[in-house]
């Protein structure tokens, strides 16, 4: 499982530090020129990196605070960006944005970082195996969500609803879901840790203590900032290029914050660490499914903005395909290039036709 | 898998005869005092020791008839109870809760009972195991039902669908899902018993024939009289509260004929006999739904009042989405108490949006 | 796995051949006696050998090939009956009609052909054995083809879609699943050989190359002249019979071309080469799914009668349905009679709803 190259973490996450040059161009843009779309494409460049810098600091915190409350750390941080960018989004009053977003970005990591992850190890190594057990217990969590998702949609699709009814299973499902988030990482934490494929054991911290924090927090404010920018310009963006406005958002706005990830999924792989990879792909969508998508819920009831847990009907269906087709192929611990190229496929076939939904 | 305790039988089902005393309660509140709803609460709270009882009757009458003639009465006699509470709602036109209690039946079996178990005995026991085949034959027959469920309500929903065509449909439909259940019980009974953990190996019959038979008749007689009690009170009892119609039928009526059932579910779970707590909610969900349901479109057919087996929406997808977890769930013939709790959530999930229906 | 008898390519392909009496009758009835319902089911009669003698020149020239190649013509040629009669409908204007025999081949393969196997297979033995791991590649591949079909499906049905976008949907998910459909060949055929059982070891060419060529040319023209008879004489006979339009397309005209290939599955099931038999229900209908469905779309569009890749809500459903069946089924590598008799329980209840529908 180990391989013959030395310490792990420089490998870990790829250099995309450059992009952060991409931070004063878009103040630029926004304060000087008004350049709409200008500031769109440099503010979502500038978060890319931004991303990679919080998940680096967490990880250096996460070493130094021990398996537990690391994997909590963990867990609690690693979507620290995209809550950023949907509180934002929600307090601007663009709450279908925040729901393009949070599928989107279940649908990235699960089809696209999966397939990518799969197909890139695949193509190096015949077959990577992986913990079916583990896997396993993500899917019944996506199914979950699943769950989750369809129900709510299924009520306002079939019954005369009143918002009232809407808020008290939007609510109930949202405090349901955390719940089950929360059991899960007691179960993966603390009950049945020997169940997962340990992610920290031998890795050193590089950073000191101070700054971890402050790297942390200087990119949690500069992501904050850039995430005003992407918000302002988002509308006079789609409107200019003549995009569908769910495809910005299911496909691009989802990405930005994920990219850093995204990438050290792919390294994983590379490296026939397929459990880590996994690890990154499931986990983060089930944390966005059981964990984001319901706080959201409740943070834009606490900030007088209130936004249910009612889905579309394409964003339903293409969760609920992602998930049975991931949960067939994760079943049986093999991966291999041909199942990153199949969900590679899905991942298209699934963008083409929303493409065009709301143009 | 035995655990020290001493015999099974005397544990097997917790003693819940004290709610007996609400039987008189039921007949003089409907005889004298006229309160619908005392009539209604208290012949469904009579109604789960008599199940109770019903079943402790054709547990000795088959431990008697030996292994295989004892499979087929308890297959049988499984849900007489249901089937003597639906024969009564069907002769006084009630179909559609018929139908609702019925999709409430299978949905309790399979999500609350299994989460229950699963729950309670994972929490014993850090892993419990169970027979993966035996499961996965169950999810399969689970599935049939799903695709019997499925499309003819998928027909109705898209064709200008006549009375004549809803019948044929039913009838076949119903026939087809008859002779399966059927052909399982010859492969469970007959042809592949090596498959199945077996259920009543060691025990020794407590009762004498004669009482077993009493028992079960007098059971079933005063089953049909509290189930006359609550057909009559249902009415006026689900409008002097406010509730969903929908919500009583599915999670009121569904539970009160197999509570007995349930409770002795999570007891061979706390036992460690996870292969009877599972035989248990996936038996008693497939009896019903290949079964029992079929079985009621032709006897309604029969007394003249004709139920066919075009289910809602909502019945149809809640079902297909139990099955599905269910399936993914059990692939592994390992449970754990996380299992447990995720599956109370969706037995959440599902019934917080049936609340609101057709209110 | 090998039984006592003696070589395997005799008892291949049953003997249809005494049916190639059919190709004078259909002629005789379409130009003399103008009876068009004699000419359908005797064109329909005819082709069932003619396919099965394609098949047959087919593996003839396969096993002279070498596996790889062999493979690879099996691949191509496999369906080229179908291929043939979809062309005619094509070429006729009836993209309905193609639809739905796609959709009945697909149906046929999964359900029929793979519940008649292993209910005769199951029948001799008591339990049958095949790889999982070579089923769940055909899985994943089948719930690929299910996400083609889902997402065009839901987008024309929820967006007011336009002609271009409708066209630009179907072109890029038939072009996703003709790569994918390629590169599953590349997969079984040359990076990952070892995990897919091998059929043609042993077998010996019974013909000379010539020999196998000519039958193949001649059978394909005979074929293409009968499907000539076969779609002219479509309309009148569905109106004279009063049959439902869907039903003929989707279980008439979806089986003839498959015919000779279905009993030889289930005779490999006879003789315990499971490994075949799904081979030949799994692989064919993944090749309808994943490469003769989407090829016919260019073609279509090639000729100037573009055929869309929008699928009716009953065609998606089915497929969906029967795929998630068989999915949960095959993923535990056993088969045996009552997983026979319930797949061919799906198909009824499938058909049943069918039969109705556009009538």
């Amino acid at each position: 499982m180990a391989d013959g190259d030395n310490g792990g973490a420089p490998m870990r996450r790829p250099s995309l530090n450059w992009l952060l040059v991409f931070i004063p161009i878009a103040a630029v843009a926004d304060l000087l020129v008004h350049q709409p779309v200008l500031v769109f494409v440099s503010s979502c460049l500038a978060i890319v990196p931004l991303a990679g810098l919080i998940g680096k600091a967490t990880d250096e915190l996460a070493i130094r605070a021990g398996a537990r409350v690391g994997g909590l750390l963990n867990a609690t941080f690693g979507n620290v960006t995209e809550l950023i960018i949907a509180f934002l989004l929600v307090q601007a009053g663009e709450v279908e944005v925040v729901k393009a977003s949070l599928i989107g970005s279940i649908l990235g990591n699960l089809v696209l970082v999966l397939g990518a992850s799969y197909l890139v190890g695949g193509i190096r190594f015949k077959e990577q195996r992986y913990s079916a057990r583990s896997a396993g217990i993500h899917a019944s969590s996506l199914l979950l969500a699943v769950s989750g998702l369809v129900m709510p949609a299924l009520f306002v699709w079939l019954a005369n609803d009143t918002a009232v009814q809407r808020e008290v299973i939007s609510l109930t499902v949202a405090g349901v879901l955390i719940v089950l988030y929360l059991a899960a990482l007691v179960f993966t934490l603390i009950t049945h840790t020997h169940l997962f494929g340990v992610r920290q054991t031998e890795e050193k911290a590089e950073w000191p203590m101070w700054l971890a924090l402050l790297v942390l927090l200087a990119a949690a404010l500069v992501v904050g900032i850039m995430s005003e920018f992407l918000v302002d310009s988002l509308e006079p963006t789609v409107a200019a290029l003549g995009l569908s406005r769910v495809f910005v958002d299911l496909f691009v706005v989802a990405i930005i914050g994920n990219a850093a990830e995204h990438a050290s999924a792919v390294l994983f792989a590379l490296r026939n660490q397929m459990d880590v990879a996994i690890e990154i792909a499931f986990g983060s969508s089930t944390q966005i499914a059981l964990l984001l998508a319901p706080l959201i819920v409740f943070i834009s009831l606490a900030i007088g903005r209130p936004m249910d847990f009612v889905f579309s009907g394409y964003e339903v269906v293409a969760v609920t395909l992602a998930t049975i087709i991931v949960s067939v192929m994760s079943r049986d611990g093999h991966s291999n290039w041909l199942e990153g190229l199949q969900l590679l496929g899905v991942y298209i076939i699934l963008g083409v036709s929303l493409f065009y939904v709301g143009t």
